[in-house]
């Protein structure tokens, strides 16, 4: 696709009217902006666009429009599926720049906020007025980046993901119309459902560039444990009990023995070197207390040690950043390597054997890989750690790759629970969806993006 | 558009051919097929195909798109917008008759059914279990159907709408074409939201044959309670901070003081003619307590009177069918008349303010119209009580209807919370999502269904 530059000088010269020296020519940054935080090889835009408006980005996307030229949305470039790679060279547009809150509702728990915020950000904003946004994907992503790729994250077993928790978008579309979907009512029959396609379209339909978004006031009692397991198998089978029996707990996150001695050294901790189970318990004093309760007999019927408790903040967030830093620390297994990480997310039955088969299958391949998963939804990760250099070493993290793909998806599983498809897993979606279906989603595209220009190459596999 | 019959008679060989004689062409067949449950006028279909799977609704939609023959789904009739009117003649798919419970995992909490299973068959058929489904509308729709129509209810406020609780779907698309969408997994990121697209698109883009839902375990404990408030601010303004400090509570309905008497008189209770609130509690044995006691505070603060309880299963039955009953309950009122019920939906701070206006507008008019809510979602349905043969009363509650819209999107709500667009709301379309978002859905409409022959005159305006 890559055969021409797409920039043309004409075009080029409108944008600098449009956005001054916010249009960025500097190979340093196009190469920054072509790259995501995974394995994926990086793909320069020929230019970045710092936009501040949705009126710029509809202006900037108008301009490109009419010149053919390719655009590639940006938000904090932490994809892991190589959403950001300019395949087809052009525009890249990097919405960090509009980060402003724009409007907090304690009275309806809701908030707009400008695609570029941040999940930090917005939580920092918040946390005085007693509210908190619960999507938490561990990077500290932009929330427009969280909605195009239907991001979730450890929350999401009790608060659901980004496709529970828009109410509502402002989008641009291909020939730079601006789109308001959803609203502020917390449910509506009216007119398909634009959001929800918005969401999880990885900026192949349109530019999110604000937000309407859920809130939740900060629970009476939050309590955070760890608990090690004498084996995978018998951490995985307490997970799928305690989902069984309803325990409404915020976060059940599983990290395998080798995630929890690359967290022992990358954070300077002292976790008994065996999967371990990380808890949240969100609700009131009583009810905090009685779901640890439950959970504590299941833990302990499959052999789990004895919790260890974090109750005050700072000793939660310090646990906490430990699991977010989960992908860091693997990295740091091997100098000079790149993380490959994957995801794919099956029904809570299937976690067992999906989980020990995985980790079966990369000792077999002789790879260094942890396994961790938000595994109260089903959904587990594993992070090859590769050399992108060794053909040999990334032909058998691509058969693991594969065969857990195919494992989850024989589940009536999914090839990714919350990375998203990018280019990584577009080889995967017939297989998972069938070729009507992805032909459905093919006319989608084609009738929203006719000339093809938002991010081309992404989530649709060519014909 | 019904200036010619579109069911030709080669096309009619056809599909007796299929079906014998389940393809039935009696005018009472088809007049109840052409009619919901409210005062749009009936208008049949020139035939009704009684299918029994997804092949032979595959089949029909092929030979209809071969024959340009429109169609319309129906499932249980209980639509309340005129979504199941032919305007446009030709064959209405009836899947009532599609009703088997496919599957059922209580290890995965999710099960499979046909289109045509109803809400409450598939509770009876999960008691024994320990399971429900929770969306519960009212009427005993089918589960097709409330998908169809993004349908919510009582419970939405705690367990979501369809929306939030089919995993995947079957569909059959206009060419008869089936795809699957979703599967089985509790969240993913691969592609396009094809299940949520299909999801209130009101059998416009496909016909849903099968459902995949997400169920729950009944809870440990349960209980309902009824409340009585001096006046109609005092009960809304006692929900919204209910709401607003986010008790868990698994239903909240207000029922204003027209239709507590109503209901007294439909239902042989005796309730104070008040506007009266109903809750139910779903948690621990507990949590249950807790819950009640923290609704119990607040309730007393808005003047409340004290909690009439019915905790054993058969008090709670009498107490929500009474409640289900309240649309018949309504049309009780006059006799002679029919129900033109509208809903909307705001956001919970603006709910007091938009159902005394509401409640205003209608007395203003002097029409007979009860008022009813799922107002912990800040949902609320008026129930006109109208005679469709006299113009002046229609005009009325057309104007308060109208009202109500423009109050609701004024707010940042919607013209429909749960009932749909139907033929009923299209006018309201353009005023809530704008010119552009409409424009979109026209495009999907027309790329997914490009002779325009599923349900047609249904949601998208004319040009």
């Amino acid at each position: 696709m890559r055969n021409k530059v797409r920039l043309s000088d004409s075009l080029k010269a409108a944008l600098v009217e449009i956005l001054g020296d916010r249009l960025n020519l500097s190979a340093a940054i196009c190469e920054r902006h072509g790259k995501g935080e995974s394995h994926h090889p990086a793909m320069p835009p020929e230019a970045v666009a710092f936009v501040h408006s949705t009126e710029e980005v509809s202006a900037v996307m108008k301009l490109c429009y009419e010149h053919d030229c390719p655009v590639v949305p940006f938000g904090a470039g932490t994809s892991l599926e190589g959403h950001v790679a300019a395949v087809a060279g052009g525009v890249c547009i990097d919405l960090s720049e509009m980060a402003n809150i724009l409007d907090v509702s304690d009275g309806d728990l809701d908030c707009r906020v400008q695609a570029g915020v941040t999940r930090k950000q917005i939580n920092h904003h918040l946390r005085d007025k007693g509210l908190f946004f619960p999507i938490d994907p561990g990077a500290d992503a932009s929330l427009g980046g969280m909605a195009a790729t239907r991001a979730s994250g450890t929350n999401a077993v009790r608060y659901g993901t980004m496709r529970d928790n828009v109410l509502g978008l402002t989008v641009v579309l291909p020939d730079g119309e601006v789109i308001k979907t959803g609203g502020r009512a917390r449910k509506s029959s009216a007119g398909y459902d634009l959001t929800r396609l918005m969401v999880g379209s990885e900026g192949t339909l349109g530019i999110i560039t604000e937000l309407q978004l859920r809130l939740y006031g900060i629970p009476e009692a939050i309590s955070s444990a760890v608990c090690s397991f004498p084996n995978l198998e018998a951490a995985v089978d307490a997970v799928m009990l305690i989902v069984q029996v309803g325990v409404p707990v915020a976060r059940i996150e599983l990290l395998d023995e080798v995630q929890m001695d690359a967290v022992n050294r990358y954070s300077k901790l002292s976790y008994p070197v065996t999967p371990t189970l990380f808890f949240e318990f969100h609700g009131t004093e009583t009810g905090v207390v009685e779901q640890a309760e439950q959970v504590g007999e299941i833990v302990n019927d499959y052999g789990g040690g004895d919790f260890q408790w974090a109750s005050e903040q700072e000793d939660r967030n310090r646990l906490w950043q430990a699991r977010h830093d989960a992908y860091y620390a693997g990295i740091n297994l091997r100098s000079g390597c790149e993380g490959w990480p994957t995801d794919v997310c099956v029904p809570v039955s299937k976690l067992s054997e999906c989980i020990l088969k995985t980790r079966e299958l990369i000792d077999k391949e002789g790879l260094v890989a942890p396994i961790i998963g938000h595994v109260g939804d089903g959904n587990f990760h594993v992070l090859f750690i590769v050399d992108p250099a060794n053909t040999d070493e990334m032909e058998k993290a691509g058969r693991v790759n594969q065969a857990m793909v195919d494992m989850a998806i024989s589940y009536g599983g999914t090839c990714t629970g919350e990375h998203g498809i990018g280019m990584g897993k577009k080889k995967y979606l017939v297989k998972e969806h069938g070729d009507n279906a992805v032909s459905v989603m093919r006319r989608i595209k084609q009738a929203l993006d006719p000339k093809g220009l938002l991010n081309p190459g992404k989530i649709i596999p060519e014909v």
